[in-house]
């Protein structure tokens, strides 16, 4: 009964404009070769454990920890108007949150952690994605893998926004560095932004 | 008790030598625009479901579903002397699935899909990873990149392996194509060779 499932979560797959946050710790895997196992997986799991309950307190959806990288959308299952402007809420709070990450590790004697996040908003095919054995809420399309590409381009520290993820927002930010990426398997080049902050910061 | 885990799965990270599997589907984000999301996901679930399937029968370890991808590994959390060998007998039987696939799909008046896989051997750390929220047993390390990094140079049909893979089979395969790829983050160039199938067949 669809008024029983107001998220209108279609099983069989259904289309969703989403905002899609990629993160991810730049030279994690260089500096995890210089460290033993143990000392790699504590500091995984701080930042992943510290990002995690931020990106759940701004209801988004997180997809997938892949080694060090987070992905994660915001608005499916569930759509809000403010989508755009909660990744990118989130995101400014995430990198805020790994100065106490980092003085966790540093009393450690851990490693400094400089995280990239990237956003992304588009059309996904959203869907239970798998097989009988294992399956899961997942997401297919080219704005996921635009994501990932502009998560290459982030520096340590960085929150780059396409314009697509731009013209959603309804808040004011601080945005600088307009730049045009060249992405593989698009056509056009894919323009984005470096986000500081809120304007009325 | 380490006697009651004979797996001696290590909860906090452990190095493992594994043999990683990735595979996806060529172009397939490019057809999933021109088809209905219902035809995508069953499209991809049937795909994802035969492939399942083989790799389970294969002792494999399936990490993730990233879209239309799967990441495996063979080695972890259990070791077996003949990990290399039964990835690549796996990565075989996959490709041979796929007509089987296809067939489905053909039936469907859906697309013929064509599978890149790679394969790569290297030490990396197993755990599990994530947070007290979410967590997975996961891998991290360069040979996880560059598994991917290899899988990007894939064909339709193609099993790519790299030499690390090769040097710890133990049955007779048909090698063909040998090639040195340069791969981001990795200072050497990586060898691979495709694999056309056993010797004896």
């Amino acid at each position: 009964d669809i008024l029983e499932r107001p998220e209108g979560l279609e099983l069989g797959g259904d289309l969703r404009e989403v905002t899609i946050m990629m993160s991810d710790i730049r030279g994690f895997t260089t500096m995890s070769e210089h460290l033993a196992p143990a000392q790699v997986v504590t500091m995984l799991n701080r930042y992943l454990g510290a990002m995690t309950d931020i990106i759940m307190a701004s209801n988004g959806t997180i997809d997938e920890f892949i080694g060090d990288a987070i992905l994660a959308v915001f608005g499916a299952p569930q759509h809000r108007d403010d989508d755009a402007d909660r990744a990118v809420r989130c995101a400014l709070a995430m990198q805020a949150a790994m100065a106490d990450v980092n003085r966790q590790n540093a009393a450690e004697g851990l490693p400094e952690l400089a995280m990239g996040i990237a956003l992304n908003t588009g059309t996904v095919i959203a869907g239970n994605i798998g097989s009988e054995r294992r399956s899961k809420y997942g997401f297919v399309g080219h704005p996921m893998n635009v994501t990932s590409r502009i998560e290459d381009h982030c520096l340590g520290g960085e929150i780059l926004i396409s314009d697509s993820t731009r013209q959603q927002l309804r808040g004011d930010y601080t945005l600088t560095n307009q730049r045009d990426l060249n992405v593989r398997g698009i056509d056009q080049s894919v323009t984005t932004y470096t986000i500081r902050g809120r304007a009325d910061d």
